[in-house]
């Protein structure tokens, strides 16, 4: 396809995408799901599990082979834009003030769907075709283990606010766990992969760079960030750098911990951490920093180019794949490990703490759900070649069910009017 | 490139892009000159003309051919949801309150051009190499009329709003008569490409699908438009549906007139202008619907996206290709033509319309910016096979200088501290 005929097979799929996201959110609406959890699905439906089942023809000539570059790239700014937002919501001082609990929590969240998730790996990779050849046992369980470890830490993020629990113990507790499991997952995925590589260099680089990056931005990076904003808010003139800015250091931070191997979203999410937080400059009008870019990146971002990764996500996505009664054991059973060795995990790990019944139970479902950033991890792990098309559709269809859940069971223990006025 | 390399190519083009888009902003400031002429400046620098005059290796490795679809789809749609927020601005009840200037300056802003293009045309095709072999001589003559009478429309109304003339007779008048001229504008080039594809049936489906689009979504389309805007404005759980809707329209409008051969920026502007006006939504906070859309669409398209079309711009211009006398007089005269045919045309118009030999001048000044719009008619007829590289850079150079004359010329006439209180 030439440049052209890409851009306007774009808009046609652009129109598609978008409506039926809307579609499909209305439709899981009354279940009280968000619009994050319609646009999951909506990338699985349009994908060879229900599309490409249904009118083969007609899929495969919305989303030709020669249009999934663009729809990758498309992906991956809006993923790097999304996870510097997220970055940007995380707030440090949150986990510093309840450690015991959040430390308790997450390392339950951490530890326990690890172990399983390793073990399960190495019970079932023998058996079923989910690791691709040349994947080693210790690799295919530390993957394995790092996948059930995820949390949908922007969703949780996201019910909290709804809620009006954000200065809460429930919310405190649940949003500092939530982004410890998160960073230490991410760190796993990129010891995994930088293990996958089988050159020791890269994976040094890798880790090693990875480290540095990121002990660096939250040092030296995070007190020149809070010059540099500074300085642009000091005065009137230069109010208009800030977006500019903003995207130069985003681009930068994508493309330096692309280039090392643990990918743009890390990167993105660290310097949203270590941007300055609080109002920046007296010369510019409305909120903080923070607000004022989420105001600027979030509408486009999360309308327009993040349902592009949800649906380069279902491209891969093929249910069909799950042709037996025990692929489909497979795939249950995985499922159930997931939600016992995070949400349950996460739940008692609350109640030991001393967190009421009420709130553990939350907590737990909370932290079960798999979300967007599973989603992430696992097309990664599927681009690099560690995991088959099944094993991916598997791991797709538990982000989705976790995910499904969260609502559901937050509202049944705490009830869904528990709205700020 | 695998899709990964290419995006990982693309987060390191942008930190480039966006950062020397910024410095060059920051060395023509002192010149009076806005962002957006910065930004048509570094388009060019990137491309051949400098970068790879002084560092063609580098060069290569940043923009290598493999990234340029990417770049290309990228700015497509930037230029989509640019040209939207372009016919947003329009006020079409302003063309009506002036319509007696508004039309003897636009028509003078259409006419002189286009005959002197046209005549230009005729007198060099022969001896220079401008039009690709095939091109007829009609061809080439209606091309070279329709480049001499472009306006840069966006950057016209930037100014007069920028300095607070919206409301006065010089601004309506402006804006009346570059609206008008814009229009005219496209229309030519539809007619131009559709001729160039030399079938019948193509030509027609260009010429007459674009005007049932244009005047279809002028009447039956604005009505619908504002039912549908005012249905979800009127309740405040479906406020969120007004961003994606406009996006799933917009894509749509792209989509039509890109397949009907006049191009998305085309579909997207008249979408814009067709937008219902006003507040609609009582259940909404803040500014009118199009203030809304211009917030959350504005800032990424023109930091982000926009940025690209002048890359993708720049890099098909080759400033040595003019490598004689010759082909620098053939540059020049043209640059002579153009700014005759336009500005002073269009300043002799205005003064004949009892206009104040001031606003006469400025209006002169302000019409005779090619800007950005000249770029678009350009890459559409280069990327179409239409010109030649050499006539591409030629005409982009025109576009470049004509656009950096504006605001000093206004400047002198108006003084450069009329900005609103």
């Amino acid at each position: 396809m030439t440049p052209f005929e890409l851009s306007v097979q774009l808009f046609l799929q652009l129109a598609v995408i978008l409506a039926a996201c809307r579609l499909v959110g209305w439709l899981v609406r009354p279940l009280g799901q968000p619009q994050v959890v319609a646009e999951m699905i909506t990338g699985v439906l349009l994908g060879p599990s229900l599309l490409g089942l249904l009118a083969p023809v007609a899929q495969a000539r919305l989303f030709p082979d020669a249009s999934k570059p663009t729809i990758y790239v498309l992906a991956q700014i809006g993923l790097a834009l999304y996870m510097f937002l997220i970055g940007l919501e995380l707030d440090l001082d949150l986990i510093r003030h309840r450690v015991r609990s959040a430390v308790a929590v997450s390392w339950a969240g951490i530890a326990t769907p690890f172990v399983l998730g390793a073990g399960l790996a190495f019970a079932l990779r023998e058996r079923f075709p989910l690791f691709a050849p040349g994947v080693s046992s210790l690799q295919a369980m530390l993957f394995f283990g790092a996948a059930l470890s995820i949390t949908a830490f922007p969703m949780l993020a996201r019910i909290i606010s709804e809620r009006g629990l954000a200065g809460t113990s429930l919310g405190t507790l649940a949003l500092a766990a939530g982004s410890l499991d998160d960073a230490a997952a991410w760190c796993l995925l990129a010891v995994v992969l930088s293990g996958f590589t089988g050159d020791l260099s890269i994976a040094l680089l890798a880790v090693g760079g990875g480290a540095v990056y990121l002990f660096g931005m939250l040092t030296l990076g995070r007190r020149a960030l809070g010059r540099l904003f500074a300085w642009i808010g000091a005065r009137s003139e230069r109010a208009e750098l800030e977006l500019p800015a903003t995207l130069v250091l985003l681009a930068l931070a994508a493309w330096t911990t692309d280039s090392l191997g643990i990918y743009a979203v890390f990167g993105a999410f660290v310097l949203g951490a270590a941007m300055p937080r609080g109002v920046l400059g007296t010369a510019m009008p409305g909120g903080t920093l923070a607000g004022r870019l989420e105001g600027r990146i979030g509408p486009l971002t999360t309308t327009l180019l993040l349902p592009m990764f949800f649906v380069n996500s279902g491209l891969n996505t093929a249910i069909g794949l799950l042709d037996s009664w025990a692929m489909w054991g497979v795939a249950l059973l995985v499922l159930a490990v997931a939600i016992l060795g995070k949400g349950v995990a996460c739940g008692v790990a609350a109640r030991l703490c001393g967190e009421p019944p009420r709130d553990a139970v939350a907590i737990g479902a909370l932290m079960n759900a798999r979300g967007l950033m599973e989603l992430i991890l696992l097309n990664i792990a599927y681009e690099r070649g560690l995991i088959t098309q099944t094993l991916f559709t598997m791991l797709v269809l538990m982000a989705v069910v976790t995910t499904l859940m969260a609502v559901p069971a937050f509202n049944r223990v705490y009830g869904d009017r528990e709205r700020p006025a």
